[in-house]
């Protein structure tokens, strides 16, 4: 037996929450429902104008890593932070859910750069927009990826996101290598679309070469294989690698493999705060494969550990997703 | 007109919110229901065993002014924070609700402290527990209140946690004169019934010959003046202070006076999380004073603001105070 079953690579943040008006998005130049990266004078700058905010953990990889562990998956996560009062917050509540989380933390004295947040500016309609200062989180590199510690993973969980950085090419690679020598499998997450464009090239020959298990939504899919429809994209990532689910927000989620394509349905949860749902997703469907249910149940399963975390501010659950599957016949 | 209509003098913290069982607590013996102060040891300790939280900024001093920040009336907080991420988070979202902050913080290479903060575990009925590191906040002296700023606020409120600091009679002593020199008022919320156990001559004698308005639940009115009952303590209030708030839990408030005792009810708000609730309702209650409605109007627009906290984690406001006011037929 591996010692974890999955292990996810990621950008380490914390999120910065706080309520906006769609008006201060326009007067702020902030994109809406996107994903930004900005740099430190930015950063400042726009937390100057943001109302009071929540400080809760974050990162895409790390979202769904904790959805794991809460769900009592044996989980590991590899991301950067610095050691400061940020970099606490984040081992803190990852650890406190009994991921293991041992990548060495940038000291204070190496950079000024700190602990990575993103600013998440949710507007009343539930939907959140995103300006990330990467900080440290950018600087994964290769030797932050322990072979020994892929190799003893059932599976590697990717996110799409931290392919930015320029030493994480190589970190990809590493961990990818030594996870598959040993028999692992391979999970990605595009992540944005706009990530899916900066990477479109190198993610296809990726995920041709070495992925068994694509998750995208509807955007990123489309912007990854250029088509006119998404079933023409459904049928291209069909043909690219084993498994695909692609979720299409309240329509819940289309699952693309050798079957065919199966759908399972989104809950009515009420949507507060759009963010980590695609993570929590992933979380939610990773359970039910790594516990040999039917791809309908998995695609389910995404759905519900996405409803409970769009119903409340911050992208980490906040209540038990066992007992969720088990209210809605999962388990 | 004076520049600020009410300052507030506190303990400057930022909260550390989790939801937790009840064995928890006595597994790791924090008594419920109350505030117990420990040391950075202990929170290290303590910390280490809960599970995740939210970073949210509190303090219950500013609590009060947040929200009288939010309501628009014009308001400064006197505090200390040192100068680490914490204490920029707790400086931004006091300041970006239109408060003056000026209060110098502690710089990073003057003592190991950090900035304070309030791990608050939160049980399944509601109830916060709550163990406080004060860091950096307890070292509020003399030399940080500036009179000319204490002397242009029509008001100052005192948080009576803050007393438990070794420089803070000092400070109490000369805010007060300040203040009260330039014909302002003194308000005092005795915080906790075992923060009036470790004082009560000292808040007694403050109570007699300084404060214009006290705010107070049943425990600490009790603890204030060892009486049988409410009753009593509220006739002793009167005695020696022009004004008492006394708000009794879901029964709402009693408001004691020259004019006798006057009740305002409750709200039928579900008990989320009932930190903070006692800071709003002073924020409520002091902003109807401040626009001359009367005592059961101001009652009960502490009632709605207290009302809004308690119904979510964390004790700052997240919903538009006046919209609910305006709900409410109070404005």
């Amino acid at each position: 037996m591996k010692r974890h079953e999955v292990t996810g690579l990621g950008n380490a943040l914390v999120d910065v929450l706080s309520r906006v008006e769609d008006s201060f998005l326009a007067e702020n130049g902030v994109d809406k429902g996107i994903m930004t990266l900005i740099d430190g004078a930015r950063a400042v700058d726009l937390y100057g104008r943001m109302g009071p905010a929540h400080e809760v953990s974050g990162g895409s990889a790390a979202n769904t890593i904790a959805g794991l562990g809460m769900l009592g998956v044996r989980s590991a996560y590899v991301g950067k932070v610095k050691d400061d009062q940020l970099g606490a917050i984040f081992a803190h509540d990852i650890r406190s859910l009994g991921v293991s989380f041992e990548t060495p933390m940038t000291r204070a004295d190496h950079t000024a750069d700190e602990t990575g947040r993103c600013m998440v500016l949710v507007t009343p309609d539930g939907e959140r927009s995103m300006s990330t200062y990467l900080g440290v989180s950018a600087d994964l590199a290769a030797a932050d990826v322990d072979e020994q510690a892929m190799a003893d993973s059932a599976w590697l969980y990717l996110e799409g996101y931290r392919f930015d950085g320029p030493d994480s090419h190589a970190a990809f690679a590493k961990a990818i290598r030594a996870c598959k020598g040993a028999g692992g499998k391979v999970a990605i997450t595009l992540s944005d679309p706009f990530c899916v464009e900066r990477h479109r090239d190198a993610f296809l020959a990726m995920i041709r070469a070495d992925v068994d298990l694509l998750f995208a939504n509807e955007h990123e899919l489309l912007s990854l294989y250029q088509t006119e429809t998404l079933a023409d994209a459904l049928e291209a990532a069909r043909a690219d690698v084993d498994l695909t689910a692609c979720t299409v927000g309240e329509r819940g989620v289309h699952v693309a493999g050798a079957h065919g394509v199966i759908d399972a349905p989104a809950t009515d949860a009420a949507l507060v705060d759009a963010t980590g749902a695609g993570d929590l997703f992933a979380a939610g469907f990773l359970y039910g494969l790594l516990h040999g249910r039917d791809l309908a149940v998995c695609g389910r399963m995404g759905c519900v550990a996405a409803g409970e975390v769009i119903a409340h501010i911050g992208a980490r659950p906040e209540h038990d997703l066992k007992a969720l599957f088990r209210a809605d016949g999962l388990i």
